[in-house]
């Protein structure tokens, strides 16, 4: 048995009571009114990663929200690993569907709920309290270390990149480690390999310059509903294939390889009908549902409006219409030139009589996707079968986490993907909570993997 | 010199002052805190009906608003002729944009400014002034004359319907004179011979029961505003023409004399540019603007909204979306008929994947249509064609007067349209006015026609 074990071991009620310290800072990264908070989360990780044995530790400031960084390099000729996760969190409404108040942690059943519990206060304090227990029980770390806690994932990383790709000496590594993320089940691990970017658009199509009377111009002037829809409909078929011109063109296809492992991951098609009350699956022809959520692009309309919405009828002949498309995009399609091939998508569907335009809405980012044999997935997923006894799944996200992505443009390092929430915990939902078997299961699989990492 | 013409110069003073009597009346029929106001303007109406020398004058309740009826029935042998007009108005707002107080009736330049000068108290007291000039020069009438004026109309006439279809005795006539219409301009006169009807409907399409992330589930359940832009794409070609099965086939087709009688109205297309800012014309292939508008059937939808609406983006797959529909109904399209022709068109064009559903929407009007050379028109285009100078255009209009279809179908008669509004005095708007030039040239305009019919 390693030292770091029994440590681990005589720590728990120790770190127990930290993490319930850490959940009671209300530190909602969106509201202005908290951004205190967010500063106070800040010192207390910097804090807990010097008591961790921690000796250079630093709260970058940024425009927005702070990054706190802390490094050990005491293993000269080792992988330098740099850990990341997030102290920022979401806000709570609507906070009467709460149980117990959200930044009230309550313990009930091996969970803990509060807000953050799960997303990402318990997973990003995992590591620390692993590096504290090798480093407390042998002196030293088998690989350098990195941490990169920041404070503004929730709020989708505003300055994040700029820093990143302002301080590359600073951040170099061999490897992240994303300790913002989950395992498929209590009883079943995964190796996640792929994210899907995105942008987003807002098209308005304009006829007049005021709503006109249907009956005294309706047959004379175009209406602008009928032709943002008819805009809509040429950017799809009627399986969900995007006809917009280019826009497969740098998707990276599925090999026999992937499909065989996306095979392996089962499908919750009962969530569909039992929990959505969705009546078919949806999309395009030759992909199963995870293929096309995990591996193919999409272009959805977010949003639509325009003319009347109120009760009864307005007979009127609106002089505009509007929608919002964001695309999710997959490796290696890019969020510019996808954005431009939209706006000229439009432009060549444009009916006479009306004018359309398009514009970007902030939000990039970019696809991500890393080889699921890279060495960094090759030692979590050892660490992880030892552990659970079973083959982690090899799975995709249909969403985004723009940090990966930051992180291999700027620094030039995949993200292993290390954490240890599971999907039912009410992430961005009232009553989220984190399992402490999780809790428990994270440390020992950290100190596992930073083990292995040295091999 | 017939006699009435002297009696109409004496009687222009005291005209003038009972024009603004009336106009003082703040009869809004939307509002529930003027009821009162649209009681007194009946029983004003009322009253000077009976100054006027009618003694057989009602007030007809209804469940809504009433109806002023007045009857003289001394010319046996001659046709009976009814008059419709109406004494409720429109709303003020925005009231900040009069520049008097709309019921404060103010005269400037030949004009008098008031909510309800044109629309229609104006033009519905030109007649009344006319059987008086008629009635107390001569002793008797030309012809036998029945009053309708209506509480209701700038509501829809809820209550008409029922009214007319159960006192078709009471209001038998051989012809209606409606006194809520207009001229072409001070200088052209003209006779309307169609009118468009319509029906609504609501489309709803629900994909879900609640909203969902556009990651995790985009390219896995089908969108519903997708599928409703889609099925609203299906319902109108690239240039307007309705692809509903069954649309046009009871529409009346227009006829070389309809084309050329059209044909000699200017079509006002600079109307769309400079006031409009609508870049081109749009509609059916071989049709023209005119043609389209007043003989030829639309489909619009009025309003559209689904997902999210706000500021920047919200990357949702929205559970529903909705679209507001009315169509423009020519001769002979049946409104009941055209709804379930919708409702089939959507249930055969819905995707799998959503569930879509058609409910009506209470507007119904009936299209109207009358033969250019009906005697009624041919009488009054004699009496405009002489006071004028020159030949009526034969004209329709896109939108809808329902109480015209009203007499047609359940009292078997035709409506003449014999008013003297002109459209560029801003009914519906502020700042409405009325002519004091048409006030007097209708009431001249009216003891002609009256002689005429008794021909």
């Amino acid at each position: 048995m390693p030292a770091w074990t029994s440590y681990l071991e005589t720590s728990q009620d120790r770190f127990h009571t930290e993490l319930l310290d850490f959940l009671r800072i209300p530190s909602v990264s969106s509201l202005p009114e908290h951004s205190g908070d967010v500063q106070q989360a800040a010192a207390w990780v910097a804090a807990r990663l010097r008591s961790a044995g921690i000796e250079t530790v630093e709260i970058l400031p940024t425009a927005g929200h702070p990054v706190v960084y802390g490094e050990w390099l005491g293993a000269p000729g080792k992988p330098i690993v740099m850990i990341y996760g997030h102290f920022d969190v979401q806000p709570v409404d609507p906070i009467e569907l709460w149980t117990h108040p959200p930044f009230a942690p309550h313990v009930k059943d091996g969970r803990v709920y509060a807000r953050g519990a799960s997303d990402d206060k318990g997973n990003m304090l995992v590591p620390i309290l692993a590096v504290e227990a090798l480093l407390q029980s042998t002196g030293a770390l088998p690989v350098n270390i990195k941490f990169f806690f920041e404070g503004q994932e929730e709020i989708g990383s505003p300055q994040i990149e700029e820093l990143v790709a302002t301080h590359k000496e600073k951040f170099a590594c061999d490897l992240v480690l994303s300790a913002d993320g989950g395992q498929w089940s209590e009883t079943q691990p995964e190796t996640l390999v792929s994210l899907r970017g995105g942008c987003a658009v807002q098209v308005d199509v304009v006829a007049a310059n005021r709503d006109m009377h249907s009956g005294l111009y309706g047959g004379v002037v175009h209406n602008p509903i009928h032709a943002l829809t008819a805009i809509l409909s040429s950017m799809r078929s009627a399986d969900g294939v995007i006809q917009v011109a280019g826009f497969y063109d740098e998707v990276v296809p599925l090999t026999a390889e992937d499909r065989a492992a996306i095979a392996r991951v089962p499908f919750e098609a009962a969530k569909l009908s039992d929990d959505l009350a969705v009546t078919a699956d949806f999309g395009e022809a030759g992909y199963t549902p995870l293929e096309r959520n995990w591996r193919r692009p999409t272009l959805e309309v977010n949003g639509i409006w325009g003319g009347f919405q109120g009760e009864g009828i307005k007979t009127v002949l609106p002089a505009q219409a509007h929608a919002k498309i964001t695309c999710r995009l997959v490796a290696n399609q890019d969020p510019d030139t996808i954005a431009r091939l939209i706006a000229e998508h439009v432009a060549h569907n444009t009916p006479p009589g009306v004018r359309a335009s398009v514009s970007r809405i902030p939000f990039v980012a970019y696809p991500y996707m890393m080889p699921a044999d890279h060495p960094g997935n090759v030692a979590a997923r050892a660490v992880l079968s030892e552990m659970y006894g079973c083959e982690p799944y090899i799975v995709g996200s249909g969403g985004s986490i723009p940090v990966c992505s930051t992180f291999l443009r700027h620094l030039g390092v995949y993200t292993t993907n290390f954490g240890f929430a599971i999907s039912d915990e009410n992430f961005h939902a009232p009553d989220e909570f984190y399992r402490l078997s999780s809790f428990v299961k994270g440390q020992h699989a950290y100190c596992k993997l930073l083990e292995r990492l040295a091999l």
